[in-house]
C-alpha cells in the first residue's frame, strides 16, 4: 500500500481536477490524502458522487498558494497551505510521496525545506518523461534551476538514468547532452565544461541537439533547468498546436469529417502518444522524498496518472536507488 | 533585378538539390549565380534538362567546405571553396546576396570575413521564420552565438522585428523574450540582465515562454543563439515527427487508408504550414549584405525558397534598414 499526498487546491482547475485524480487513481494499493479546505473538498467529493470514497482521505489545509506569488516567500509565509501541508507530510512520514499541480517554484522550496536535500546532491533536478519517435525519453532538467553550473549536470545524469531505468523500465539508459552541434567542442561553455564533467557518467553517449528529443537519439537527455524548461514546454506546445490543427483539418468539410470518421481509430493512438497527460506529472530529484510536479492545467485524467507515477516511483524505490547512486559517485569522486 | 550566389556545393544533398533549387527559383527579375565545381554543375544542369538556362550563370569554385571540418579554419584555408567563393561575389558587388545549405559555421565566418559586421552590431544573428497557430514568428538568435551577453539581445530584437515588419509584412510587430516564467524577474541571470536591457525596445512585450512559439504569442521571439538553436531544432523535429506519425497512421489500416483519401487536402496545408522549406533558410543578419542559411537537408523546393527569401530580403532593403536601425539606437544610446 503506497499513500500519496495530493496538493488538492493547487493548479488551474482546482478542486474539481484534483478531486476527480484523486478518485481515479485510488484503489486497493493505492491511498490518496486529498489535502486542502475540508469543507470545499468535502462538499466537491460530494458533488461528484463520492462523499466518502475508499482510499481517499481528506486532510485539512486552510491556506492555499496563488500562482502569481513568489516562491519561497509563500512557503514560508503559508505554513498551513495546502502544498506545504501536503510536502509536510511525507516529511512526517504520514505520506510517501507528494504531487502538486500548483506553483512549482513553491513546491521546490517546500520539497527542499521539508524533506531535504539528498546527501551529496547539489541541486534537485526535475526529471519529466516526454513522448519520441521510439518511445519515452526522459529530460532533466526541466526547470528546477534557472541557472546550472556544469557540475551539475553529470548528477542530473545520474538521476535521469535511474528514472529511466527504474520506472520506465529500460536495462541500460544511454545519456546524451542537449548541445547545438554533435561534436565534443560544440556548444556553449556551460555545456563544454559539462561534457568535460561528464567523463565516465554511465550510459554518456556524447553530445544530442534539439531534434534528438522527438526523434528518441537517446533515452536520457541532460540540459540545464533553462534550457529545459524552455524545450519541455515548446515540445508540449508544438504537439498540442499540431494536433490541434490536423483535429481541426479533420472537421473542416464534409468530405474531411467523412474520413475522419476512418481514421479516427488510427490516429487515437498518436493522441495519446504526444498527450501530455499521459505521464502526468515530472519528477522532482534529488530530495530525500518521493515529490511529482503536474501541470497547472491539467484535467483529472493527468493528474490520477501523476499520482500513479508517484505511487510508481515509490515502489521502484527510486528515492533509495537515488541516494545509493549519488554517495556510490561520492565514493568515486572521493577516490574511496 | 536581383542577382543572388548559391553555394552549390554545400549541404547534404548537393549538387543536384541546389541546382534544382536555382531551376525553380530563376526568373525574369532574379539571376542565380550558381557556385561550384564548373564541370560537375554543367553536367548536373544537363542532367536536368537544363544545360543552357535563362537567369542562371556558373561560377566556377574548385574547392568545398565539408560539413565535419572546423568552420573558421576551412574558410582560411579553401579561399576557393565554393561557400566563400559565393560571400565574395556578394563582397565584390557581383551579387546582392549569398545563399548556403552549407557549414553554418563557416558560412558565418566567411559572411563576417568577407561582408563585414553592419557598424555598432555587436553579434551578427541568426534569424528563421517558423510557424505558429497565429502566422509566422521570428526567432533570433537561432545559432549564430553559443554563448550571448545579454546586450546582444536588444539588437537580437531590432533586427529580428525588421525581419517581421519588411520580408513578413506585420506592421507593428510585437516582441516576447524567451524564458522560463511570463513575470519580469523570472529566468535565467541572462535574460534577467537582458530584460532589463530590453526596456524601450520597440514592440517589446515582456517575457514568453517555450509554448508561446507555436501559440504565436508575439511576433517575435529573442533568446540567446544556444537556445534559440536548440528550440529551432526540436521544434522542426517535433513537427516532422508528428506528422509522420499522423501519415503512418492513415497508412495503417484498410479503412484508415479509405480515410486518408477524403482528408488529405485538408491535411495538405498544415503539411505546408508546418514544413521547414517553405521558408528554406534563415537570415544571418548583422553583416553588411544580405545572407541565408538553409538547410543542410533542403531539397530542390526548400533551396529555392531560400534563393527567394534572399531575394525578397534585396528587395525590401533589409540590410540597409538595420543599418539605420542600428545608427538610431546608437544615436539614442548616446544620446545623440
Amino acid at each position: 500500500m503506497v499513500t500519496v499526498a495530493l496538493d488538492a487546491m493547487g493548479g488551474d482547475r482546482a478542486p474539481e481536477e484534483p478531486v476527480r485524480g484523486a478518485l481515479a487513481a485510488a484503489g486497493p494499493d493505492l491511498r490518496v490524502l486529498l489535502v486542502g479546505d475540508e469543507a470545499v473538498l468535502r462538499a466537491e467529493l460530494a458533488r461528484q458522487g463520492s462523499a466518502d470514497p475508499a482510499g481517499v482521505e481528506v486532510v485539512h489545509a486552510p491556506d492555499r498558494i496563488g500562482s502569481d506569488e513568489d516562491g519561497a516567500w509563500a512557503v514560508r509565509a503559508k505554513p498551513d497551505s495546502s502544498l506545504v501541508v501536503a510536502c509536510r507530510l511525507v516529511g512526517e512520514g504520514r505520506a510517501q510521496a507528494v504531487v502538486s499541480t500548483g506553483h512549482t517554484g513553491a513546491m521546490l522550496v517546500a520539497a527542499t525545506l521539508h524533506l531535504r536535500r539528498v546527501p551529496g546532491v547539489l541541486r534537485p533536478g526535475i526529471g519529466v518523461v516526454v513522448p519520441s519517435a521510439r518511445g519515452p525519453v526522459v529530460l532533466i532538467d526541466a526547470g528546477a534551476n534557472a541557472d546550472s553550473r556544469p557540475e551539475y549536470l553529470p548528477q542530473f545524469a545520474l538521476m535521469g538514468r535511474l528514472l529511466a531505468r527504474d520506472v520506465l523500465g529500460i536495462p541500460e539508459p544511454t545519456v546524451g547532452l542537449l548541445s547545438i552541434g554533435e561534436e565534443a567542442g560544440k556548444g556553449s561553455e556551460l555545456v563544454q565544461e559539462a561534457y568535460a564533467a561528464m567523463a565516465g557518467t554511465p550510459g554518456f553517449v556524447g553530445n544530442v541537439e534539439g531534434r534528438d528529443i522527438p526523434l528518441g537519439a537517446t533515452h536520457v537527455v541532460v540540459t540545464d533547468g533553462f534550457t529545459g524548461n524552455v524545450a519541455l514546454k515548446l515540445y508540449e506546445g508544438a504537439g498540442a498546436w499540431l494536433l490541434g490543427e490536423v483535429r481541426a483539418a479533420l472537421t473542416s468539410s464534409w468530405t474531411a469529417r467523412l474520413g475522419a470518421l476512418l481514421v479516427r481509430p488510427a490516429l487515437r493512438r498518436l493522441r495519446q502518444t504526444a498527450d501530455p497527460e499521459e505521464y502526468g506529472g515530472a519528477y522532482l530529484l534529488g530530495i530525500r522524498g518521493l515529490a511529482v510536479i503536474g501541470h497547472g492545467n491539467s484535467g483529472g485524467r493527468g493528474i490520477g496518472n501523476a499520482v500513479r507515477l508517484a505511487a510508481r516511483g515509490v515502489r521502484e524505490g527510486l528515492v533509495e536507488q537515488l541516494a545509493a547512486g549519488i554517495a556510490a559517485e561520492r565514493g568515486v569522486l572521493d577516490g574511496a
